[in-house]
């Protein structure tokens, strides 16, 4: 069977696709047959070893897969062969809060998905619904659930509250389309108007042009009469901005922008959080629960993942290259068919 | 102008149509023509005295109500003449949990709002919007508020989970409505294919007959797959079905059905209650903050109330005498214009 | 090495104390030199298959127990040899609610902790702090942890809040132990004088003597002025007792108390519970972080569990006997020093 | 009767004790007889016009004060003649979250209570229970408040966490009585030994002179092996040290600290936040439900607030510039008596 490997900081030739037998399930373990991976920028941020986790040399890449069981350990009582999956990128993240001894994350500390077979523990894995193909399961592991844990830690998100969700990367395009569904208001923020059209068609209430209106924090205050965003998704940054558009006692989930590169990272003021009143939460990927639920919001609602483009396994290069070139409106995919 | 009082206890002749002058509002008052109000079993009950509320003999009846404020009193800060409001059914419950201390009621402790012209405290009321009309607004107090209430209460309510609503009192439309935009899956019972039409129109997903169906906690089940309902907003009873219908760790919003005489109100067994794992949460209408979040929600997705019939001001009587014969669909309301 | 199997339905006389070899734990799992056990009237209701889970003939009973970590199996990353844990109930169960794919329990479904050494899951252990026993960590699995849940689900408790506790089983004295430690005032009703001593030892306010006083629902509304307690740990019953002494908007925590055989499940009138306006959530043990949540509460407060008696090993159907006789006052122990 | 007036922005000279008539109360309203106010930074960032609210020019000064309720208006039905009372800061806010509508505060917006009589909203009233003097209940109504607050929003506080204060200011010695109570352990910063005995006798379990330990943080971090505070109230800053000493998933309540003038409020950087994983959440003193909720809390533990000094009414500059000297531990109050 091939997958890929990485040696962190060496970039991508160091990137080799690779041989080994396929591996024998253990207790609790499935084996995977992966035939789709999603990759985004978080795997350029590993291969460039300038992740905030510790990257094992030699790892399997990949935390974004979804596949067919294959075969079977002891004691796996969750899956049968041939159910359809998708793998948690937390696999020892089952429910609860975020906790340090669960904390092993596909592709970095652990082998990941970027492989044709893949052994996996049976308590990191969900079930895929029927009406999704692989390729759109695999969009889902880490930026739908860090969009779906985003909508739903802290204080409950009602019908008619506005969210704002910043830009068109790929935690922003899952917080769109969820805030749609849970009844939001949405206002989103974009640099152009082939994109404003595509927000639109998500369900996006209002869009705004953050190159023509760089202030669009105050643009955010008059599309809500003064009154400010209940709640921020912060995928983009700058932070500063998200406080000045939150409502009194709003909430901010602030995800890692920074790691993009971006000059989003300025400092914020402890003044300037206090006379707003909005907590901040940050907000890191999700539990396998968060995954089960959001499975289960986006199945209801038949959501489907946008999709950018789509690459063969053997181009996994090339995927990295284009998402390093910058500028998509949707996952990434890399299809084994 | 006119106003109507009642003598509780004494029926529909006691419920008479009286003139005394507009009145003055005092300190944080202001007065408001009521220019609709809606009625509904609740009034039968205190006009029969079998509320379970103490009725001031001679007081002026009905909870629900919206008209214009046409002055206000002194140091009056929150409304204006020519503002459109609706009152709150506990004038005196602005946020938080009720408390005894805020249990003035309109219509049966204190005079209510079955009169032209009524002075109210000015914490008690809610802005209407624009796009809803005098009828429509005096529809929400009591209903719509109790049922954003038992959506609200208590855990979350997340997309894709499941709403139960039992039948098509005003209570249960509401909720189904509000389920619909907060992204749940609606299943309700009803006793009609006629009703069942109209419920599928207001965006629920499954409608059970529970006519055909008297087992409907067990369709329920089938419907999702065993796992039962998350959250059950049961205004129709028998309790003992709705613990069965719900899943483990959902939640049951009990309201306080067997007021309508139904043969609703079997005792249940606690051991049933705790296998079932569901909570079980009693509401009672809401609080003025939960009335004006409603209103939020309702603007948001432009929903207006089932409205089965409408009156005039000086058909209260066969107003309630229409309720009395049961059997509507939507609320009943008494215009002024 | 020796440990006990049970014929669920056959009584004492088919609990019997076999001999087998010491097993090896797999990948993920550890073995544990079992120090101490303890019993309850639970153990009694397996024996007499009138548990509501089902239970696997000749299964080793037991779900209460603590020891020492003697070996590891693959890929065992949260403990090592030489570490004193305690067993979960529910071993799969970690965090979050409960589900039912999480809900083999040790002693009926699965291979309980009735025994000289036991293989498990290292998901299903927690680490016992150095200032108790085995015997005294073996108190806490069920009853602590079922009270620690009591506690913590729902609406916060806050210091200053009225908790009440009903009787002197093993849940009851751990919720009111607790309960003194998170500042409540607590009110716990009892049986007779030298019982109530022994629960003001424990820190507890008030003590109720339920039989001078059947009507202790009211004794507790005048020990709180009329209001009611806030929140009721209900392990003994009757219901609407509990019902009647809660607070407007207090919570009850329904453990499953009819269980015992008392004649405490009598059924509960829907009217009577909307008009408390008490919640009622029902309470089943809890996850591995409740249990480890419950052990730093402890450990900063340096509580020990009451032990009533300690039997030894071999004197397991003593143990057992001694329950079914009644009356004591905290755990029984089963010792295997 | 006299009372003070201030002009904002021009100093103690201008802080004047003048006469008027005692006022009569209006419909809800009560006239109360201030017996002891509390003062603090606060007023002196009023006095110099640096406060975050507007101030009115002759505003009579003072949000803290206790006193007797000694005539009624119209409709008052939550006091009579005789009873205790406190005012609450924001006398609008009863309950639920802060709103812009309910803003107005004593003694900066609207007159305040640094005056022989003053006629307040009944709903803007405490009750004080009788363990209480006049003194120590004026203690309470901002700082007090706001550690209550502080320590209940957001996740709730579990006996057996860590709670880190900061420092001997008022906010902070609240907060550490009230943690203590709730069961948690608790960490201080201090500058002196002298000051680390004080706040050990209120039940402190640790202190660290942040002098000496200027990387306090890392302190923290040591006492918790490694894991950080679960709940820090800071009300000293500087913000990022206190981030670096929460735990994964903590919570931060947010005072306003930099108001003292202290370089406590350096900026902080949103990936630090982010990688810490703590909630930060801004709290601004706290309802009338906080209010009383506290009161039962302490009631129940007869707390007492430290009281660093007494002053009398007409020394009211002096009491002010003691405060402006810097130094001393708890509140000064200024008696009638």
């Amino acid at each position: 069977m091939r997958h890929y490997r990485l040696e962190p900081g060496r970039g991508l030739e160091w990137l080799t696709l690779q041989q080994r037998a396929v591996p024998t399930p253990g207790r609790n373990q499935v084996l995977v047959r992966i035939r789709a991976n999603a990759v985004g920028f978080r795997d350029l941020l590993v291969l460039a070893n300038n992740y905030p986790l510790p990257i094992t040399p030699g790892v399997v890449p990949g935390c974004e897969g979804a596949g067919e069981v294959v075969a079977i350990g002891a004691d796996v009582t969750r899956f049968g062969v041939g159910d359809r999956v998708a793998a948690a990128v937390f696999p020892q993240w089952v429910d609860g809060p975020f906790r340090f001894d669960s904390a092993a994350q596909l592709g970095t500390m652990i082998d990941g998905v970027l492989t044709e077979y893949v052994v996996l523990d049976e308590q990191g894995l969900v079930r895929i619904p029927e009406y999704l193909s692989y390729e759109e399961a695999a969009a889902l592991p880490l930026a739908a659930v860090t969009a779906w844990h985003a909508l739903t830690a802290g204080a409950p998100l009602r019908p008619g509250q506005t969210v704002l969700t910043l830009g068109s990367g790929a935690v922003s395009l899952f917080a769109a389309q969820l805030a749609v569904v849970a009844g939001a208001r949405v206002i989103t923020t974009t640099s152009s108007a082939a994109k404003a059209d595509r927000l639109r068609k998500l369900g996006v209430d209002e869009v705004i042009d953050y190159r023509r209106n760089p202030d669009w924090h105050e643009a955010v205050r008059e599309l809500t009469g003064g009154a400010g965003a209940d709640r921020i998704v912060d995928s983009a940054g700058p932070l500063h901005k998200s406080i000045r558009a939150a409502a009194l006692g709003g909430e901010i989930a602030l995800v890692g922008y920074w790691l993009s590169g971006d000059a989003g990272a300025e400092p914020i003021d402890p003044e300037l959080l206090f006379n707003t009143g909005a907590v901040v939460r940050p907000i890191a990927t999700g539990s396998r629960a968060h995954f089960e639920a959001l499975i289960q919001a986006l199945t209801v609602h038949r959501l489907r993942p946008v999709i950018d483009r789509v690459f063969a396994f053997d181009q996994l290069p090339e995927a990295l290259t284009y998402i390093g070139s910058g500028g998509g409106f949707g996952k990434v995919i890399v299809s084994h068919s």
